[in-house]
């Protein structure tokens, strides 16, 4: 049981003991940084693919469908919507501050944002096409082969070229300046009294064993339901979480912890998104995972000090896609 | 039959008879300008309404899953995709330029943008919501509330102030400055030989009688099938056109003659989907609107003056939405 070990570890630090440790938990978070060494190129033709339904069978599911910009980066349902309306298994994790993840989706199955970016697209239950068909589709519009080869310089498109340029697109999700990095970065009258003691409840009380780094999260995989088991009514291959990458029942119900950077936009929460209000998470966070039971006072600081999390959303013009040509494969939407 | 007296009294004029009569046939369409006495305040709201997929059932579908503004203003699939995946009757027409169309949908029915805008919402096999439960969440989330205060000076927000936004933002949303508009305004330079040969073949073949004006279309109904009957699958209320709203028999299969602009982004074609090319869309108007089979060149030049359409394509931030609260009403995509 990692985290236990971590909270005793951090209690000999000096918090959790009663014994406000500041600084020994504040090096446990850090203000999120703009992103550095971007290929801008690469950004502006991911941003399109990003957007461009053209890479689902139907021609009508793109990754901001699931992990919309508008909202967070999530779709704000308790699991998405994939082809044909089918319903998917666990909640859209935020595509915002991903690239700060040790691992992709819940369950880590992905090493990056690049590996991961191909999985939906050839997912029968999300974008239900194959990384060929797409291939096809994007080597039929003429200005995408001309930006494809203006960017990689080669002849030919391959999925290996869309992921990259999509991952490098997210990597520029990222959100600054959150009322809590202003803070943190030394803006003392950023935070309110209340804030201020939700953040130190955060700390003191061990949610910060788990939700650290500079996404609060996104860092290591723990179980849900560790003091007592939390109950869930996903499907089997989704509650083995991490065991399902691993293969080793130790690791079941683990799952990647979740950044709570925006954690006010990007509801419902946990994995099954059956959480509706952070008033609730907060809650069964410190019943299941902590064995504690917050006051109202408490869970309402908590959750003041979550609300300080939320920083500035990618801004960017709503890309302009290249029309298809005569040659371009139809979408397929309603198909048997 | 309007179409035939139109294109005598424009023969009585000058053209269709070999003689290019430039100015007339240059009267009859108009450069696109850009918007005026625009209510900046209405515009911003509009625009996040019209991204906004609360307003649907599901959570899913917003006015821009099927007028995507990434993609000429429609959705580029034969008919849209509604709540559950219900397949749309008709075309998605594009939502560009429509401001300057006399009504708003293929068949007339509501007067304008405003009127139109409430459809989708409250139409059980699109967005599939109603108004009252629309409100209900805008009225559940504290920034919508305070934003319509701003505009709107009003304590409660209801669907004509949602309707009167919409359409705003809509007005904004036209696309000026096509290579054809700068010749239009002088620019001889700004069109290819072809492309002017396609121009003059398209005033001089009788096109320009219906697709006239500054969208080149939206100006009156017409017949779809004059010379000889049009085939579609439509559902039979669809295929009844305008008659569905006026209720004479003469109206049948009559339409809203589509805008031409952008229609290089726009595909695929007519009422019902049916045709991807414009070269295919040039050959069945001329014959069975005009009684004319075009040449492969004449075809080629015609589609060559048509892709001179696009124009500037609506330039803005994606928007933020602002968050749900605890009060706001869950979306409901999968139940039955």
């Amino acid at each position: 049981m990692k985290i236990r070990t971590l909270v005793a570890s951090m209690m000999v630090i000096g918090f959790g003991a009663g014994i406000p440790a500041a600084n020994a938990a504040e090096e446990l978070v850090k203000p999120i940084k703009p992103p550095k060494q971007i290929d801008l190129g690469l950004v502006e033709l991911g941003k399109k693919l990003y957007f461009d339904p053209r890479l689902s069978k139907s021609g009508f599911i793109s990754c901001n469908s699931c992990h919309n910009l508008s909202m967070g980066g999530t779709d704000n349902i308790q699991t998405s919507i994939g082809d044909k309306w089918q319903q998917g298994p666990i909640n859209a994790p935020t595509v915002l501050n991903s690239s700060l993840a040790i691992a992709q989706f819940w369950d880590g199955r992905a090493a990056d944002l690049k590996a991961q970016a191909g999985g939906p697209i050839a997912n029968p239950g999300e974008m239900a096409f194959t990384h060929t068909l797409a291939i096809g589709v994007l080597e039929s519009i003429p200005e995408y082969v001309r930006e494809f080869k203006v960017v990689f310089g080669k002849d030919k498109i391959d999925i290996d070229q869309v992921t990259t340029a999509i991952a490098e697109f997210e990597k520029t999700l990222v959100t600054p300046n959150s009322r809590f990095d202003q803070w943190l970065l030394g803006k003392k009258d950023a935070l309110t009294a209340d804030e201020l003691a939700g953040w130190n409840l955060f700390k003191n009380s061990g949610c910060v064993a788990c939700h650290n780094g500079e996404a609060l999260g996104g860092t290591s995989f723990q179980k849900m339901g560790l003091v007592e088991p939390y109950k869930s009514a996903s499907p089997a291959d989704v509650t083995k979480g991490r065991a399902g990458v691993t293969g080793k029942d130790a690791d079941r119900f683990n799952f990647k912890v979740p950044t709570l950077r925006n954690v006010e936009l990007t509801y419902p929460y946990f994995h099954d998104g059956a959480v509706w209000t952070l008033k609730e998470a907060v809650d069964i966070m410190g019943r299941l995972q902590l064995g504690k039971k917050f006051t109202d006072k408490e869970n309402a600081q908590i959750v003041a000090f979550l609300k300080t999390l939320t920083g500035e959303q990618p801004k960017f013009a709503l890309p302009i896609l290249p029309p298809s040509s005569d040659r371009t494969p139809k979408p397929n939407p309603f198909a048997k």
